[in-house]
């Protein structure tokens, strides 16, 4: 019989740690507990649950001004698929679980077996799903965000929804901190919104998605969706890292859920800046989003004021597109016999990247170049306040798309499109 | 009309920031997103949304060995509670969920009004009711986990329960990595476990709760949840990290989950750890799992292999078991009117620490010490790895936990003992 497994990659810092030790540690005590002081034909049954110390790569503290706190190793190890169950939280439990409290360490990679993959079904839309819904089939999308949601009433929200609508954005989101409540109700609010969508298409012939933002305790989520859709949502927001990743899983597998979900990362903060501890970017917002079943994906940019940097944003962009995304399919049997492991071919759909925060036209085109055109360009301040207003702000962002895929340069490019203009006057352009 | 407001405490840490800038960037940033530019007309309407700076404690490096990168600041801001809905996911989403990205920033404590507490039943039993289940009024309680379990099947899983059931303990935790599997299946192996329960209890004349893990899907754990009620479970471990706060609080505040529930700390390093990024101890398997209705919570101990400082380990004793629990009430009028913001008691059940990790029986003195009486002393290798075995292991903490609480010395209570004796000549005794 075959076995499989999923790995996990950490880096692990100690000043002097036998990091080999640490490994087989971690392989044993994580799967079957102990090893060595097993009964040989104990073990016999015991070796299919047993995990592998697939590489220890040792990084030494000897590059220029690097002391023993800059010593770490790079660990991975393979847990047998016959251990957990074909869910999120089973995985996570196994891997980094009691480990995640085990000193300075941080998960930095996984990978899926190919019987572990099969269990999801990932995005139900996708990239090419949510393009299809907005007949834009090859251009970088354009979303916006409301400019404030507390305390105002329908026709406020009505308003700005109907302003940014106009100027020519293809998805606008709810703010995450929009809950259900008295002014703006879900329902009213998805009605209120879906009718200014529909009175910006006849002007734009545009269509456009709102992604309104699911909300309130987690058993009643399925009803809430279901409500926002019969009211007339085609998307949904998701605070996914506040609720799990398994409930995302949950949502998105779910038939009645014939809408794209875009994941908000609020949350995400806590897990993956630390060098010493938490999660990776790639892990939390990329591999593990895609995974659950993120349409699309919010990420901090590293552009903006909130920055990720930048090979962390290529790593995110990476999970969630690249089509030979489980790239280690560790098989015990094809192993021993030397030859290469299986490399599955990932099934799931690729979620749409959303970097975000701090953006403005003048950043479109290093956002195309880090980016290309699968991506979403994501605006709130660089829309609402650009000095001819809204829809100008919206006008500007197309604008600057439309000149980055004509292979103009914007400067030129803003000559002739006075609202581009005003915002590359307004906060610069970096080409 | 009173405003009543939730308030978060963040640990900043920036070399040159304005602090009381920051703060009051949080605040309205967090809330209303902007006010100074709002016309005084909207300003009254929007009022009851802003936010508040509470207090700004500058920490400036000035101490021995302190450099500009130990510059930080202790900002508490109060979210007015109109702003969200009553439910967890909510709360950190607004307290936490941008700001979590921006820069080096913890979340170190979080304070609940009483209309947001009203909202929570915290735990179905707590530490009384747990307590009466097992007819111990008093003393600290024993758990004990498996030794291993992957990889066992039902007759090995029930001869260590039975072992550890003979040695005197009360409750008996799955290991968190069991799932759902076809060697022991969920409802056989509560049956199986509960029949050895039955059988020691014969024995020792002893009560005993087994917290069988519910794992799996998320829409599915309600029903997994019943399926081991049915069986005979009359506990539930789970992970709740794993899981989201939100879904431990739908569980056990559903009247079906007529049981306690142990929360398990899985992935909780990957939040509490670092000085600069996530959520502190206190908060995270403090306060929330309390307010989320956890029965028990499992740690790390500051005594073992796995260790968290003292003064965290305090600090989630504080949260899980104190009274007067809710120390901030912040409310508009009453600090307009100069007076003492009210101070609302808090009506949850407190929750039985459980410090866990390295535990041997030396070590009840120290663990009594920092706990009292009302704490869960739980211990794995300290139970199985005993000279004489299993069953001795499990009396040995026993007669630790007597003789402290018969203020002897366990060197001499060790004379007339000798499971203790063993103990103590193994791991050694902390006085």
């Amino acid at each position: 019989m075959t076995s499989t497994y999923c790995a996990a990659t950490y880096r692990c810092y100690d000043e002097k740690a036998d990091f080999d030790k640490k490994a087989l540690s971690i392989a044993v005590g994580l799967t079957v507990g102990s090893w060595t002081d097993l009964p040989e034909a104990k073990k016999a049954d015991m070796e299919r649950h047993l995990g592998k110390v697939i590489s220890v790569a040792v990084h030494e503290p000897e590059g220029p001004g690097e002391t023993a706190a800059h010593r770490y190793a790079d660990i991975q190890i393979a847990y047998p698929d016959v251990n957990f169950s074909r869910d999120i939280p089973a995985l996570l439990v196994t891997v980094f679980g009691k480990l995640s409290m085990d000193g300075r360490i941080k998960l930095i990679d996984l990978s899926f077996s190919e019987p572990f993959l099969s269990a999801f079904n990932g995005p139900k839309f996708g990239l090419q799903g949510v393009r299809k819904l907005l007949g834009v089939p090859e251009r970088p999308l354009l979303m916006s965000i409301f400019k404030s949601v507390i305390g105002h009433d329908l026709p406020t929200l009505r308003e700005q929804f109907y302003l940014q609508a106009l100027g020519g954005v293809d998805l606008i989101k709810d703010d995450e901190i929009l809950f259900e409540n008295p002014l703006t109700p879900l329902e009213r609010r998805v009605e209120a919104c879906m009718e200014a969508a529909a009175a910006a298409e006849r002007e734009t012939g545009q269509k456009l998605l709102y992604a309104v933002n699911l909300t309130g305790p987690t058993f009643s989520l399925l009803d809430q969706a279901r409500k926002a859709i019969n009211a007339g949502a085609n998307a949904l927001l998701f605070n996914v890292l506040a609720y799990g990743f398994d409930v995302l899983n949950e949502l998105s597998r779910h038939p009645d859920i014939n809408v794209p979900i875009m994941a908000h990362p609020a949350m995400a903060g806590a897990l993956y800046p630390s060098t010493y501890h938490g999660i990776s970017a790639n892990v939390l917002l990329g591999k593990l989003m895609r995974l659950a079943g993120a349409d699309l994906v919010l990420f901090p940019s590293p552009y903006g004021s909130v920055v990720m940097p930048r090979e962390e944003n290529i790593a995110i962009k990476h999970a969630l597109l690249t089509e030979q995304w489980a790239d280690y399919g560790f098989q015990q049997e094809a192993d021993q016999a030397g030859a290469a492991p299986s490399r599955p071919t990932l099934l799931l759909r690729s979620s749409f990247p959303v970097p975000s925060a701090g953006i403005h036209p003048g950043l479109v085109p290093l956002i195309l170049k880090d980016f290309g055109s699968d991506v979403v360009v994501n605006a709130g301040g660089g829309i609402h306040g650009h000095p001819m207003g809204t829809v100008a702000g919206g006008q500007a962002f197309r604008q600057a798309i439309e000149g980055c895929l004509a292979g103009q340069s914007l400067h030129s490019y803003a000559l002739q499109h006075p609202e581009l203009q005003a915002a590359i006057q307004a906060w610069g352009l970096k080409e």
